[in-house]
């Protein structure tokens, strides 16, 4: 499936489409994309996906077959399906660049386009940029949980389909992953992965240290013995036996993998025997069920693991696998908008995001102002996008890997810490509240026909 | 991208592979693919994503560019990656049709296959299978919560990625829904669209009942109202004017949408004031925050709703975002295989299920046995691939909703209830039992190298 397909949206977006279309309103349109409220076991979130949120942009088309299918369905007019074949986005957008924490009701990208443009795409959009986001953000906790190990993202088989895998080990690696299992993703970022066996293998030999001794020949650089198939002692000595016969052959054993049970006490006595053995070299690899808690459980106890492989519970996101993402209308035909619904009010108008320092530094707080008020801070939001064009090449994911360590750094307590901390402190601005204010006070007198004016 | 690409997998795969390759271990191996436990919130399972894990399996190859990127990475001797040039999957596969209910440790999928074509698929398998079914699972929770109500599928954009969003529609439909938003799924299987207007349409009209009649005007055969942009009574009000001024044009008002908050207290104000006002034929369609558990209270409440949205809670599986399903190696080489770390251990063998069942067809229970052994109720896996060619054509959907909604009729209390029951019984046969004591006694006598032996 091409991933830029436009059908790749919900129906509803076609039907205001026409009704838009129809009704003469492209006028200028500016939505931003938010998240109105962290999930319980998030103290910030961490921006991924706006590079593939640009491609997007810069290639959808409505295709000759997609067409057809819309005509098929008789719910559009002929007419309005020839213009829908020459529909593009050339709009502006500006966004936080991938690597930004922030926060709740903070716009993570704004769009300012014609609205039959700025409307469209909401859906893919919305897809394109929440899963990312929600993996570097877990996966920012891993970082913080485990600081100076090595990890690896292992999590695509059971990520939500392809490319659910594929994005996921990229946000892990923006994030400060040491890099993936997922050959793809190595391909196709040049992120660097890892491997060792599956129990499958060990399995497919009649004894086990012959599955090391075969393992190794065919990858001598690289060698990661997985123990725990049957019992994971009787596994050490499979690999001591192992690694004699390999020492002839000038392979090294590099390190012993661990996958079930405690492996934090199978680590230590793992590793009691390897040195007890002369086989300090021989390092410890673990995985199996770990997400941000059980790692910080690990590197608490003092656990002997040398690197970890975080999986399903990283790519499924599964204690928060869904986040309040939302794309709203704030501003149309230069007149700002804004939701009412109980418990979805929005803040009207263009925004920025200010972010207040101390002199080191480290964050005081964010203030939530409109785009063309007076800055108090360094505005978050820069331009990506004008004209439907990128303004710039696409950073390199060793840039956003640093920007990523530094805004970690720069993050203080108590939202550094894994357990749940009272909100960052995000300032709405005078003039965004006045201009609240001002909406819905207009939005009475021009609805004249609710039950408190009842004919 | 191609969801195709061989190269979506775990490098173990392919490290394994030129070890693989290199020993010669070309036998065939028989693995099969299970789900170990349930979800706390899940009494079954139901069977999705066959078809395209058979896509897959006839499709896969190496591609050229991918080829490259393994030349480039140094880990693999250029023999082998001719070797791989030349990959093909030629081998059998028996699986349960999609749209049938089965448990924990049943096989939904058997490959039998030379080692390295069943090795290399595990990654890509696993993600193609696991998904579909944890939201086909989810779906048919829903159908039963809400018997003979509209349910549409409505969480495109907060699935993780594309082929997720496209995916559960799919999945959701053949568990018994009755349509998506998603166009692109409507385009690729033909399912049923739906689809009503956002809040930011009625946001960009100055007067709510103004952007209800152009909406109707530019979409006169599928006027659904969004009434909750606002204040819901209000709404309501401005649907009753639309609908006087859409009367003169001979355009119905189908029904108008609730989103946000106690929809269930809402619907009941809402019809009040609709029958009141005369406009009975008017329905009531509901979404925002849905799942199986809120269908249930709502359908329990006699909550006046024709048709419901489901949207994230069921394109994330929100309760259960992933099973722990598993792809294990049962026999190679004619030899049945066990893997025994703690709480991991499998039932070797090539197995088939057979569901015992009383004269109506209700189920009994279930009996995991040798694929070999006499039947003792009906088989549930079939042939679905011979040398790596599909046995049959795809199945419809219809088909597979008609199977699922049987399944569904048969499947006994306390299984089809929301809560949760004890697990549905599943006896493993002697002769699976017997053969996991030999192949425990066989690897006991094989690997005297243990702590159990010291030397």
């Amino acid at each position: 499936m091409d991933a830029r397909r436009l059908l790749l949206t919900d129906l509803y977006q076609l039907t205001m489409l026409e009704a838009y279309w129809r009704e003469g309103f492209t006028a200028t349109a500016v939505f931003e994309l938010f998240v109105r409220k962290l999930p319980s076991s998030r103290n910030f979130l961490l921006t991924a996906g706006i590079e593939a949120a640009l491609d997007y942009l810069e290639s959808a088309r409505f295709t000759a077959d997609e067409l057809d299918y819309l005509a098929r369905t008789n719910r559009f007019s002929a007419e309005f399906l020839r213009w829908l074949a020459t529909w593009r986005f050339e709009g502006d957008v500006d966004a936080l660049p991938e690597g930004t924490l922030f926060f709740p009701d903070e716009p993570m990208l704004r769009v300012t386009a014609p609205m039959p443009q700025a409307q469209l795409i909401e859906t893919r959009l919305v897809n394109l940029l929440q899963y990312p986001t929600m993996v570097a953000s877990k996966a920012a906790r891993c970082v913080l949980a485990a600081p100076g190990r090595t990890l690896v993202e292992f999590g695509a088989r059971r990520a939500h389909g392809a490319e659910s895998a594929l994005s996921a080990a990229r946000a892990a690696y923006l994030a400060g992953f040491s890099g993936t299992s997922n050959v793809l993703a190595g391909q196709t970022w040049e992120i660097p992965v890892f491997g060792t066996m599956a129990h499958s293998y060990v399995m497919a030999h009649d004894e086990e240290w012959r599955a090391f001794v075969e393992f190794a020949r065919a990858q001598p650089d690289n060698v990661v013995l997985l123990i725990d198939t049957y019992d994971v002692m009787a596994g050490v000595e499979e690999v001591l036996r192992a690694a004699d016969v390999l020492q002839r052959e000038s392979i090294a054993v590099r390190a012993v993998r661990l996958d079930s049970g405690d492996v934090g006490a199978q680590a230590r006595q793992v590793r009691r025997r390897l040195d007890q053995a002369g086989r300090s070299e021989i390092g410890i690899f673990a995985s199996g069920d770990l997400d941000e808690s059980r790692l910080a459980e690990l590197v608490g106890e003092d656990a002997p693991i040398d690197g970890y492989g975080v999986g399903t519970k990283l790519t499924t996101c599964a204690d928060a696998p869904y986040l309040s993402i939302v794309y709203k209308l704030q501003e149309y035909d230069g007149i700002p908008r804004r939701k009412t619904s109980r418990g979805k009010q929005t803040w009207p108008g263009a925004k920025q995001i200010d972010r207040i320092t101390d002199r080191s530094g480290r964050w005081q707080h964010d203030r939530l102002a409109l785009a063309d008020e007076p800055r108090q801070g360094m505005p978050l939001l820069v331009p990506v996008m004008r004209g439907g064009r990128r303004t710039n090449e696409p950073e390199s994911l060793e840039t956003v890997r640093r920007r990523t360590a530094e805004q970690l750094d720069m993050l203080p307590e108590p939202w550094r810490r894994l357990e749940p901390a009272p909100p960052f402190p995000v300032q709405v601005s005078d003039a965004v509240q006045r201009l609240a204010h001002e909406v819905d006070r207009r939005h009475r007198h021009a609805a004249p026909h609710g039950p408190r004016h009842t004919r």
